[in-house]
């Protein structure tokens, strides 16, 4: 999503610096007139702003904060330039560097989106964003380079609660379509015909539309990975305890996506779920 | 919604034989020309296709099959004649319809429809049909006159099963726009706000859509009754358990409904969840 994100910058004309763990990843955009760099402080010192997009609030840590050589991205960043972190991370985490960034007089966003890899190649993205509104209205334009919507929702973490909020959504919305199919093929009813009939009604979701003919068919091909998914149901799981609130629908996914993970799907894209109803009898 | 439904076959010239247990709610169809019956039995056996709207699947036992005076309509109903029930109701029930009905020369079809209320008025209903071919070909010229769309399933009792199928997924698709929206509110995000950024993408359904504004209006109207929906899914689980599949998702609603109806809430609109998980922190 990465590099997809970067050419919609340098086809606007931004002189870009960039790193990656894999080099190669980076190779069209050098191309494109990218420089590169071989460590993230470097390209961080290098540049006025500096948007990440990586893997796990532990990967965010260790760009921001690492304890390796370069020391991670906050204390070799320029005074005055501006971080922007695109991962879908812990809100709490998020929280930390906007704060010890203004130490050193650095400004910083949360800007997970929405939209996965086709989102970022069609620049169809949604981006949610938490900061400052200062910091928001230097990084807005960037970012509507790369999305169709740019939201400021409140202060640092915001964006990525808003993110949270989403995945719990999707989580929860992929186990009522999956459930609703699941029975409707148990008892010899066609579950496309089924489909068909319910998805324009108060049963219609994102997924039902999207997703459930996919399943239907047997193609499992993500879309958005099983791992990923449990990766964010944990972060939404921790941010609903620290609030002190239950999210029993929550929970029921978390089972259910862990276990699809445990059973080698996490490679799979999330409507994998419909073949785990049909396979064990939606034992959860 | 019987009434709106009969309203659009008497514009459609079709004389109607109609009876309520409680007269009044006939009053208009009568002045418009129906004939008035004391009974259903009467009603049925006047008729040449009995079409019934009722309560629960007790009430639609007690119709079709009473032990009461009249014997039910499948015994009053004339050679030949048509019977179709639009109840939401028991796929298993409707079999029974069917089976009894056809030794009397007497044909049946389960037609659950979604919709509601306004759906009934609006002529936008999804009419969902379980019977043979031949019934079929028979009642859908009436069932397109109060419908949008009117789609054979499969046999005696697949219209009901689809209509569960619809139910799983509105009653699980409610836990998860109202936990992804509760989090987002527990940690002060503006939910309307969060709303907006996310009902588009990925996590979108017609409950994020239609409920969730009512909702964060405090708005808690039916719309649908926390008590059908309760019955509603009541039924599903009994599908899923004679299919030995277990649906975790809608164990969960289940809980969260019956508790709901337990605390008062039976004739609020479904989307009352969400103000639970804000009064109880969503303890299910």
């Amino acid at each position: 999503m990465g590099s997809s994100m970067a050419n919609h910058l340098i086809t606007n004309g931004h002189p870009l610096h960039v790193h990656n763990r894999t080099r190669e990843k980076a190779e069209a955009l050098l191309e494109r007139g990218a420089i590169w760099h071989d460590t993230p402080e470097s390209a961080a010192n290098a540049a006025d702003v500096l948007i990440t997009m990586l893997g796990l609030p532990s990967d965010v840590e260790q760009v921001y904060f690492g304890k390796t050589a370069g020391g991670g991205v906050i204390a070799a960043a320029k005074s005055g330039s501006l971080l922007i972190d695109m991962t879908t991370s812990s809100p709490r985490l998020a929280e930390r560097i906007s704060s010890v960034a203004r130490e050193r007089n650095i400004e910083a966003l949360d800007a997970p989106v929405s939209g996965g890899d086709v989102g970022a190649r069609n620049k169809s993205l949604v981006v949610m964003v938490g900061g400052e509104e200062e910091a928001f209205h230097r990084g807005e334009p960037l970012l509507q380079q790369m999305g169709q919507s740019v939201t400021r929702l409140g202060p640092a973490g915001s964006g990525q609660r808003c993110k949270l909020s989403n995945q719990i959504a999707v989580a929860i919305g992929m186990v009522a379509w999956c459930e609703a199919l699941a029975v409707a093929k148990a008892s010899n009813l066609d579950p496309s015909a089924v489909q068909d009939v319910i998805r324009a009604g108060a049963a219609g979701s994102w997924g039902l539309t999207n997703l459930a003919p996919r399943a239907l068919n047997e193609d499992f091909k993500p879309g958005f990975l099983v791992r990923h998914l449990v990766k964010d149901i944990r972060l939404a799981q921790e941010e609903a305890d620290l609030q002190g609130l239950r999210l029993p629908g929550l929970e029921v996914a978390q089972k259910l996506y862990e276990l699809l993970e445990k059973l080698g799907y996490g490679e799979a894209g999330t409507q994998v779920l419909f073949h785990h109803y049909e396979t064990n009898r939606g034992v959860g």
